[in-house]
């Protein structure tokens, strides 16, 4: 295999894009699909701090290198679930990443917030670990952004997460979550910041040969609480779809954004309000991390 | 395991339903199901002479009977595919069932119209034999519809086999076939039927059993041209999601009926005119169905 753009002996085949790059092309690549995505979304100019929500695993920090390296202003926000070692180790490579590049990285606990570590919100909520732990995480990340002066958060969601999410709304047909299904969420309310997915362009494979060609140190374990998690099955399920026919992730995300998203758009925008407690947006009298938190004071 | 209904031995679990059944019990449920089925989306009344397209395999025969013991006015028409001896014993499984009930049995064969069987067709098309010999089939089930005077056809469409066209409308958002998939398509112009699936609340299993239960001799055998057809493919997934979680088909089918179908809706409907050669229902000049005869008479 040799190299689209140079030929010279290919580092990495793309079946979707019918293409192979040598590693400095595959980068050059990676990061044209990045300025797209922000380009065609207006995800955010060079005019504006952004802040990166890393995990230490290879998506949020290829996407923090990327953006990096593409000249914007950033800083890091690592949200420390309380996962045992996996939280540990996660937390150590994204203070090692900012470090030795002499960036900001913000530290949250979610415990100090909803009142327990992770693993003791699944006890307590009885339910897996993934909706609340997911819930804490885009509350945090709202907060800490209001908090610092962040108009909007880019995180690491690849084009496979975000079939996999697709898919899952589809299956079910959630009528809730595919309007808001999408790269760029804007901020509809004073107290919500808008969300960005820089990577959502790029499959998990190249944001993993990115992370490795550009000799990013990131976890490469998986959350302990993702095992057997509906998403992985979903992904699975995605993967054997991709590899009898090339492109069919892309097409199924792309065409979602592109051709059916809007048909799902609601015709009168939700009303948001702050939550009685916390201050925080929401559509009820009390936000539903406010909700969690009380069931977690309740059993810890 | 025992029936729900009357505590003795089940012959059947439906673990969807979270139910089994015993042999009559089982009947009566699927007969329901149809019931439900033809109430819910007022497919026919009990005046309305309806035409049942019947294949030979488990679905339409099983649709048929169900129809005939539910008191309703119905013959049968049989699409000759002229696809070797798959078609020849098709023909003759319906035969055999038309006649031991007195019933009439329309046939066509595909080849008097199209003018060549399906495989010569396939070879005429290069492409795959399902798109071409779905479109002759509903062009030749409407126009004979048409010609012996019935307002609608009925055809054996399962859950599975509707699940899979919608997992594959939903793979690529074909957003002209999305609206379309309904169990009841009504009639929009008077030389269009309207085309109604009584079985579309049943699985695959569930109208095997019933045919087994009911001793309806029917061709067992798929179409050979079906081997790697995609729609195969999706229903093996769809079978592993069901299995993981048993209600999934019924899920994804039902939840997008009543939820995510009005969606789609086109808000302007499209105009339909006559062909200019066959004088049947089209979008354009000259019907897709046309088009293919022409095709077919330069190359064989």
């Amino acid at each position: 295999m040799k190299c689209k753009k140079c030929a010279g002996p290919a580092a990495l085949e793309l079946r979707r894009h019918n293409a192979a790059f040598c590693s400095p092309h595959f980068i050059e690549f990676f990061r044209k699909q990045v300025a797209e995505a922000i380009h065609k979304h207006r995800m955010f100019t060079r005019d504006e701090p952004i802040l990166v929500a890393v995990s230490g695993g290879k998506d949020s920090l290829a996407l923090w290198d990327a953006l990096l390296e593409d000249g914007y202003q950033t800083a890091g926000l690592y949200l420390d679930l309380g996962i045992f070692d996996y939280s540990q180790e996660s937390k150590a490579k994204c203070e090692a990443f900012a470090a030795s590049r002499g960036l900001k990285l913000y530290v949250e606990r979610v415990a100090d917030t909803v009142g327990a570590p992770i693993p003791d919100v699944q006890k307590a909520t009885r339910r897996p670990a993934c909706s609340a732990c997911g819930l804490s995480k885009r509350y945090l990340m709202n907060r800490a952004a209001l908090e610092h002066g962040y108009a909007v958060v880019a995180t690491g969601h690849n084009l496979d997460d975000e079939a996999a999410t697709l898919f899952g709304s589809v299956l079910n047909w959630q009528m809730e979550a595919l309007p808001r299904q999408s790269p760029a969420l804007p901020s509809s309310h004073p107290k919500l910041v808008r969300r960005v997915k820089p990577l959502y362009r790029l499959s998990e494979l190249e944001t993993a040969a990115y992370a490795f060609l550009r000799g990013i140190d990131y976890i490469v374990e998986e959350c302990p609480f993702s095992t057997g998690a509906t998403s992985l099955a979903h992904k699975e399920l995605l993967n054997r779809l991709e590899e009898a026919s090339p492109g069919s992730k892309h097409n199924f995300l792309f065409g979602f954004l592109d051709k059916a998203r809007p048909a799902f758009e609601r015709l009168e925008d939700v009303v948001l309000k702050e939550c009685s407690r916390c201050g925080q947006v929401t559509t009820g009298e009390i936000c539903a991390f406010c909700k969690l938190a009380d069931r977690v004071k309740q059993h810890v």
